[in-house]
């Protein structure tokens, strides 16, 4: 069986069980969740929420990148939220290369330089603080007060607050 | 209480339960998820896997935008995974607009267009379909034989697959 068959198993389970169907699209916390892809986070079980909470975006590095830009734009003028919760975690992927290097191993293999950053980073708490000044000075976003930054802790599973620059 | 603060408390009844510290960051399922950042999908809980089990990419709509792309590749490239698995929904707030609409809000607002695509879309399944051809067509990502999409249904929390093009 695939992985993903797997999955799909999973989810015939999931469904079995399934009572939210009445659910709206507005998340009902007015949050949006921006955090690393990486597969030791559960964001619903790390922060206690549920089905219909909180917008969840995730990328690598939980970088606020344009794309983030862009989903926090719609999160925030289509679908009412007006908080941002960012989570960077411990043992980062991201900290484990340069964006110099991965591109041009990349362009020896493929004759194609990838012509965007792979925004890898070194300093974890001071990524936390950029993507914190990204999102406060994007012009798009309406709601920019409420926005706060954190790292997880993938050895205890616990929270701790990044301060803004 | 904010609602971050609440999610703060949620995170420390986490970690007192937390008995997962060891995990590797490479996914055990080799495999990730590309999903909608939709409030009603708990991607864990829907797909039945665990802390480490699979990366899980988030955005507006789980359109494989560049960004997800750069994610993919990191995936793949540094972290192993082989497979990806599309998840679009039904009832999805990027169904509820047009681009260029949106963009001219914002314009008149702010005074700047917004220099990036929003991705709203009005076809659910040709969408699914898109991202897939977005991943089989990208020179950056070195596994595209396992890709395969889905609608989730956000009445019965059912998954279902969309036959690639």
């Amino acid at each position: 069986m695939s992985a993903i068959d797997e999955l799909l198993a999973g989810n015939r389970r999931y469904a079995e069980r399934f009572e939210d169907g009445g659910l709206p699209g507005a998340p009902a916390l007015a949050l949006a969740v921006v955090a690393c892809m990486d597969a030791r986070l559960d964001t619903h079980r790390l922060l206690g929420i549920r089905e219909g909470d909180a917008h969840v975006i995730r990328n690598a590095g939980g970088v606020v990148t344009d794309d983030a830009i862009r989903s926090l734009t719609i999160s925030q003028r289509l679908l009412g939220t007006r908080s941002v919760m960012l989570i960077h975690h411990t043992d980062c992927g991201m900290m484990g290369f340069r964006d110099d290097e991965l591109k041009e191993a990349i362009a020896r293999e493929t004759g194609i330089r990838p012509p965007f950053a792979m925004e890898a980073f070194t300093d974890l708490e001071g990524d936390v603080r950029q993507s914190m000044a990204r999102i406060r000075a994007s012009p798009f976003l309406p709601h920019t007060e409420d926005v706060r930054g954190f790292v997880y802790d993938c050895g205890t599973g616990r929270l701790r607050e990044v301060p803004a620059a």
